[in-house]
């Protein structure tokens, strides 16, 4: 038998969380300023279609990032619910403050599994990067904060090839040492394939409950919706997607392309697994991103049923 | 343990045979004339990169499907090499004995799942539609040619929605007892997901060995890779692929989208299966294909990797 039609232990989680990370990992990438509205409007319609964890904002320099400047102004205006958690990314101290002041509920911390990577992207070692967190992550605690954890190249490096299992599993080991509530595994490069994805997660699964654990994947090398359904075999049972796949367009050779929020929700609903979220209002949102911003849609379940509407046809 | 990483029951084919179909269904959907030099250059790159199995021709009525009325002439010039199956769509005993002229390999006839696409699609009934394949099947048999039987629609039907597995397992079982060696089941519109597809091998196991069923994912949905690895987890070890992606630009919104042949290889390089085909010259040939019909190349990897040539990064 097939082991996904498995139900004792090979069975699949039978609800997920997704993280919608569309407004702030998605639209960091675009090189037009998105305004603040817009941007207000995206955070308001993902929350009305049922996601309960979106990462709506970084507070980082807005001379490294200006197209997140204004994310005081974006969580000061987004319409609040009872039990949603908005996301910030904060790098330091300075940033912690400005997601304290803007009434963020969970604060992110970042790293990477490879020294390469952690030098190029964030300008020093793996382990100074814990250190410059440490204090960070210990003030977001103090102030009842969530805090989750970030670790980029999980699955490969651009400069270093393979990143070994065990790196991964010392740096999602000292994110929860600093108390991240929630570690994220990220495919940054989208290089991982389906049987990789189930070799680190099951190697994860030794470090920690796999429920504090995300998976966080690129569709660069299109093979993010066969790497979530191979994680979710291993009991991976929480995802980042982008709605119509912001973060890099989808058209551009070489994109970085996080997976497109509807086709996750295809897939999860395909296999009978409850996300809580309304994929008609996430592709309408979808629809609605692309076009304030002028971009194609990236996501193959939105184009296909924005056709399928616009032709009034049968498929489905 | 994840099941991908068992060694024993659940583990995946060793080895897999990738049908290359974009010389036939993927150019069919293109509008403009493609030159029959470039067709024949186009056949000619696969082989040479390692493809036992090319779909190159259909023997159609010229009037039904212009694209196609140069088969004749590309099977002619196509480079012969030991072992090498070309196949071709026949639809009546006019295009078989067409075929035959042309010293195709194997013949492939066609049927659907689903009453409603049969009717209008072929313009008759499931059943008709094999009484009128039988003496082509029968013909080809007799004059040693290969048989390949294709079974549209059975994950989703655009008029009838799902398609019930009994279908499937009917119109599959009349294949093979009109003589076929192979029979394709068919996504055709793309809507299936994984565990419908783990559902319907495994029920199609029951009905006869896999060995002789292929999967032929579309990603219009993005779930094409997704499927691929739930039926690699039946234990199907015989897949479709459209080079760059061809047939239905993957740009055009709704459109068909067979999955492309790179993205599928770079699935079966990291999932440490055999293919015999050099993923390299599948992306030059990809890009060969798309420059010269002037469309956007429709395989991320194939993006992924030309872009990183271009730049001569270090990005894997």
């Amino acid at each position: 038998m097939n082991p996904l039609l498995e139900a004792d232990g090979a069975a699949l989680p039978a609800r997920v969380k997704i993280v919608e990370v569309g407004p702030r990992d998605g639209l960091q990438a675009e090189a037009a300023h998105v305004p603040t509205p817009v941007k207000i409007e995206l955070v308001d319609r993902l929350a009305a279609a049922g996601f309960a964890n979106i990462e709506a904002a970084s507070f980082v320099s807005p001379k490294w990032v200006p197209q997140m400047a204004d994310g005081a102004d974006v969580m000061a205006s987004v319409t609040r619910r009872d039990g949603m958690i908005y996301s910030a990314l904060t790098p330091n101290m300075r940033g912690l403050e400005a997601a304290q002041a803007a009434r963020v509920d969970e604060v992110v911390i970042f790293g990477a599994a490879s020294e390469s990577f952690s030098q190029r992207n964030i300008n020093c070692s793996i382990a100074e990067s814990i250190e410059r967190f440490r204090p960070v992550a210990a003030a977001a605690k103090a102030a009842g904060l969530r805090l989750r954890g970030s670790v980029s190249c999980a699955f490969g490096c651009p400069f270093e090839g393979e990143v070994p299992v065990q790196a991964v599993q010392d740096v999602v080991r000292r994110m929860l040492d600093l108390g991240c509530d929630e570690v994220d595994v990220a495919d940054t490069i989208g290089v991982g394939t389906a049987r990789q994805v189930a070799g680190v997660f099951d190697a994860l699964a030794t470090v920690t409950p796999l429920s504090r654990l995300s998976g966080h994947f690129h569709d660069t090398y299109g093979q993010a919706l066969a790497n979530i359904l191979a994680a979710l075999q291993s009991g991976v049972s929480i995802f980042h997607a982008s709605v119509a796949g912001l973060g890099g367009c989808p058209y551009a050779p070489g994109a970085t392309g996080n997976v497109a929020t509807e086709d996750v929700l295809y897939l999860m609903e395909g296999l009978g697994i409850v996300t809580g979220i309304d994929l008609d209002a996430v592709i309408d949102t979808g629809d609605f991103i692309s076009r304030a911003i002028g971009r194609p849609n990236g996501s193959r379940v939105g184009r296909a049923r924005l056709a399928r509407r616009a032709s009034g046809g049968a498929r489905s």
